[in-house]
């Protein structure tokens, strides 16, 4: 990656990992790789997730720990002619966030983890209650019969794709043809492109 | 997966394969894995991405080609408090439509192929046109520093998960508390829950 196009700043990073429905583990088994879409919840500067016991990801983890895991926050597609008038395709791009993480799996075996686990999980997606608190009986069973999965971060990357490494001339092409066509995420990314823009600019 | 949630319908995945801005690669050399996300274009059954020649997933693709690749359409997320009285927060989910392949990546060579490929690319993300077709001989460059890859798919299965498994009397409360948030996703989310329920149902 680029230097320019890297985000150390933990607060952006955090950011990604708490707004993403879904992030996709790869996972791989005798050499052969296997990913799978998981909702996930980030606490500090771990990643955890859940899944019955029987799922293929399970067995596959308790075969290998090894996980890579990957989030995704698109941002507008880039035309080609939003930045070059010579007719070529090439400057065709899409602007994203995204966070890497290679890392290791763990079965959370206590209780109180998994409480835990879980309860972030329920904020993270159903911010407005409405259930019983996870130290409930009525949840033994239930809990009993899911595995949570911590994924203990080894490694973490993140990229901001903003148009940080273009010319004057063609950021500003770029920001004029998005705010013309308007969407909401057109919009959303004029303003990532300036702020990043401001930040890493001479870097 | 249980059956209840499996598509069979070619035209159904392709439309979950056409419409994602991005999927997302999984690759392994030495038992290590690696998720990537990567934009793509399906030609008839096939994948198709392109990269740098001196990407890290072209030089773990060199010495592995088995590849699993994972393309989500997310709907909306279901409450816990949408299907149940009894102040459980299990039932909490959210609807989906995915596609899962595993194959083999085939570095493809010859021009007429990139170009093909390049073509559909830009016909997915850019579909106004408005570049100059890929023979011309100002590609010549680009093209010989781009690695074009196929993956060959030797399993492909796509699952929706729209309540097809729930009584009548919890999906009757799903589509009512749904309809009752009202966002647009929700909205799209009965239609799919109504047509998933109407072609399932009793199988």
């Amino acid at each position: 990656m680029k230097k320019i196009f890297e985000i150390k700043d933990k607060t952006l990073i955090y950011d990604v990992l708490d707004k993403a429905e879904y992030g996709t583990l790869a996972l791989c088994v005798d050499n052969v790789p296997y990913s799978v879409p998981i909702n996930f919840v980030r606490i500090e500067d771990d990643i955890f997730f859940h899944g019955a016991l029987s799922n293929r990801k399970m067995k596959m983890l308790a075969q290998n720990p090894k996980v890579s895991f990957s989030v995704v926050e698109n941002y507008a597609l880039i035309d080609s002619d939003f930045s070059t008038t010579e007719g070529l395709a090439c400057p065709a791009t899409q602007f994203f966030k995204s966070v890497s993480i290679d890392g290791a799996a763990v079965i959370e075996e206590s209780r109180e983890v998994k409480e835990k686990v879980f309860e972030s999980l329920m904020h993270k997606f159903q911010p407005k209650g409405g259930y019983k608190p996870f130290s409930d009986s009525a949840y033994d069973q239930a809990l009993k019969a899911t595995a949570v999965v911590k994924i203990e971060i080894e490694k973490c990357t993140c990229k901001f794709k903003f148009g940080q490494h273009l010319s004057d001339d063609r950021f500003k092409m770029i920001v004029s043809a998005l705010l013309a066509r308007g969407t909401q995420i057109d919009r959303e990314t004029v303003t990532l492109m300036k702020e990043q823009r401001g930040e890493n600019n001479g870097i």
